[in-house]
């Protein structure tokens, strides 16, 4: 048993199911839990909770949203004339920072993987059509990353889309091939905005 | 706002504050909460709660606890006779997965480095003399990393328990030099302790 504690050990399990922790990280965090204040613990436990009670997806755009809508679909600055597609929350974080986009989103929350068994009902992708539909949304930028499942989910969507009259477009290759979109500079991802090309 | 959401963003400052959470890490973190079943999020909450409840120090050789002893100063075929000195609690870990070593612990929770402004009052040292005395130790293990501070602390170590009769060691330099202990493998930690030098 880890420590002699079975519950820090319950909290190195817990801490290892989190992406990119392993068993040594999980074994410092669980170890920093044990030296930090009480209080500060007890606010983190808090706010864990309340996230689960407080925080969901915007029925629109299934970004993150305190409430049926995400701060970006209740913006009535910003319309569905422009819709920037993204695999992740954190990524329209990213496009937001190149200042590049004014539109609104939508968020797949992953990408297509045949081989991991992640088809198009696993997608985020449901309001898309409708949303497009309803606007009449002059394009839709697919943002999604340049991989092999960024590639077919792109391709997949300009299908989806087809016939909606609709540009479809993708970001220019200024991404580096085999990146995902999370760790692009400010600098190049906006140059992929001016560059973007059709499906 | 990241996310848009004054919580989310509350979590992702919580988990920067731990050791080797960077921003995108903290990110990632907070939305693999969200996402995560309710149940699990409020398991890992309660158990943060519990072991600020439930687990301390030993009060022998400031291990992690749960009860006023750990499992190591409670196991009575293990005496004071031999004591090991260890930095942190995950070493007394790595150093009973290599089986050469059967007495029983100190853990400092630190090393001496004068530069940080830490100093022998911020080491859990005070018990050692104590136990040393009342065992009649034979002889204390200083298994510090070999690192400035890990050399600084064994030296002070062995000025602290000078006169005491009780042999005073380091491990063999076996340790990769600017390594730390918590990333050693059994063969060579066992090595290390065979080769075991006095201070």
């Amino acid at each position: 048993m880890i420590f002699g504690s079975p519950l820090l050990a319950r909290l190195v399990s817990q801490f290892k199911r989190m992406p990119g922790i392993g068993e040594k990280s999980a074994q410092r965090l669980a170890l920093h839990v044990l030296r930090s204040e009480r209080s500060e613990v007890e606010d983190l436990a808090r706010t864990l909770v309340e996230i689960k009670d407080q925080v969901g997806l915007c029925e629109v755009c299934a970004n993150v949203a305190e409430g049926p809508h995400c701060t970006i679909c209740g913006d009535t600055r910003r319309t569905d004339d422009s819709i920037c597609v993204v695999e992740q929350p954190q990524d329209i974080y990213v496009v937001e920072r190149t200042g590049a986009f004014h539109g609104r989103y939508q968020v797949l929350h992953g990408a297509l993987s045949p081989l991991d068994g992640i088809g198009p009902q696993d997608l985020k992708l449901a309001t898309l059509v409708q949303r497009v539909r309803t606007a009449g949304s002059r394009e839709v930028i697919v943002a999604t990353g340049s991989t092999v499942e960024g590639d077919a989910t792109a391709l997949y969507i300009g299908q989806l889309l087809g016939g909606l009259g609709v540009r479809v477009t993708r970001l220019a290759r200024g991404l580096p091939v085999g990146g995902s979109l999370e760790y692009l500079d400010e600098a190049t991802l906006g140059r992929a905005f001016e560059g973007r090309a059709d499906v």
